[in-house]
């Protein structure tokens, strides 16, 4: 079997958004904790629980021993993260709400949901398992940083954030039921995550509560 | 083998109480975000969060992967119940201390404690598994929920809540040691927790404190 | 094979680490909810919360039902603690600052750090797999007996807290790859994170923030 296109120019679909997955929500875990000022350890805790929770729950929920136990480069991959958390804190006075940041979570919100489409893909889960799974591999990390930080996880209900990589991971499902290969599934999965993302985050898009429908009983 | 009388008039136990569980449980946890003035994004995902946590950990808990990544008609039964919820908010201005919704949360807590057990003693695991799985597979949909509702998971200590869960996983377990079939186990701990959560609420029962038992030193 | 002498005196690492963590974090957590005021129900959920859920969450990350639903002797050891902590409270009137519970809190550390780390080692994963395992066997109880709580788990930040059990792990995996045998490595695991934590809470160790260390960025 030749691999297609995408696969020679970018490499093996999980390897390259596991890569910058890890990366990109290690930054911005560890940027939250350097904004709370937390010390260099409660900085480096959370930056590598946001990199790893979500993928460490991915493998749990197809019964795996996590690939973040198994193999020794994930964890330099996440601590690589946190030291450009930190080199940014160092030229920025505010990182958390500077656009390397904001662009970083929504990049690492598309890598994760991709991975865990992936897997669940793998797993022979339902369509349901697969949206579940890229949606709890996306959030999970950035939900358990927010315990950590002493906050609801608000991120799983503001600004299209859970949702985004809900439609992402039932794009990544309907590319491969349409006979899609794997890697243009994982492509679409992740333009789609990272597009509605960026777009709900630039355009304020909310969803409307029951109230404000006008539905509500007195 | 033929099937006793119980399984003839209500089918598969497991079956009945799983899709009686997943509808209750998903309209509780729906209205709980409806009084908490949340989207329909976040109605949609506390009601399926508490449908389905507490199963999901269940099998985690017994290393299968979870039923709920599997079939297709479980997220179907769970989006029913947040349906009703809303339904419940048009007609109704508060529906969180309606009898429906109490009725229901104790309702869900019999069947899930029930399909705990069911899995659990299928699984193998000591009496203490049994009873540990039940009341988990009971109350970690709720206590899941009460996180995301930024509040601590108090449903764990108050009322009587999880610990109608623990006579009703003990029940089963005593009731299977008896030599009763499955069926019957399953019927007693629901009835033991509906019954016993149904009385806590309507009775106020309470544990007392150490403090309040005179015993504590000075 | 003949046992080595600390086997010999001790009796096998795992079995006797186990046993230890059991009882120490059970009267940690329970002493914790009896400051609360919890009911006996909270105390007894508190208390075997902190004392299981380290080492379930252990078992469940190397993909095995959980030891705590198999053995029906470890519900007993976590009671014992349970009823250790309510003694302790009729006999002291403020048992969570006592130097009994300090030490029986970094005793649990150390001990569970130790059946980690063994359990990571026998499943075979990498050096950072074995540190995380540990910590996370270490420090899962409390934290998640500071959510049930209602508190952000501090426990993870404070005063060189999972730090100590990331030590004891690291020197466990030095000890195994440096050729000792297993009893060795656990002996030497316990002791650095008993040591480390019982001296950080006496001198009051503290890391600094990217604040203090006057790098930050204006």
């Amino acid at each position: 079997m030749t691999p297609d296109l995408i696969t020679v120019l970018f490499g093996d679909p999980f390897a390259v958004m596991n890569t910058i997955g890890l990366i990109a929500f290690a930054l911005v875990g560890s940027t939250k904790a350097i904004r709370e000022e937390f010390d260099l350890f409660g900085i480096t805790v959370v930056g590598l629980a946001m990199a790893f929770v979500g993928g460490v729950t991915r493998d749990l929920l197809v019964t795996r021993v996590p690939l973040a136990l198994q193999s020794p480069i994930e964890i330099g991959l996440g601590l690589l993260g946190v030291a450009f958390a930190i080199g940014l804190r160092v030229v920025l006075a505010s990182p958390d709400t500077h656009p390397i940041t904001v662009v970083s979570d929504a990049v690492g919100l598309g890598a994760f949901a991709t991975t865990g489409a992936i897997v669940a893909t793998g797993a022979g889960v339902s369509a349901f398992g697969v949206v579940a799974v890229a949606t709890i591999n996306a959030v999970g990390g950035g939900a358990f940083a927010d315990i950590l930080l002493d906050r609801s996880p608000f991120i799983l209900f503001d600004d299209f954030y859970a949702s985004c990589a809900v439609l992402g991971g039932g794009a990544y499902w309907l590319a491969s039921v349409a006979g899609f290969p794997g890697s243009t599934a994982a492509a679409v999965c992740a333009a789609v995550t990272v597009g509605t993302r960026l777009a709900a985050v630039a355009y304020g898009w909310e969803l409307p509560t029951i109230q404000a429908l006008g539905l509500a009983g007195r």
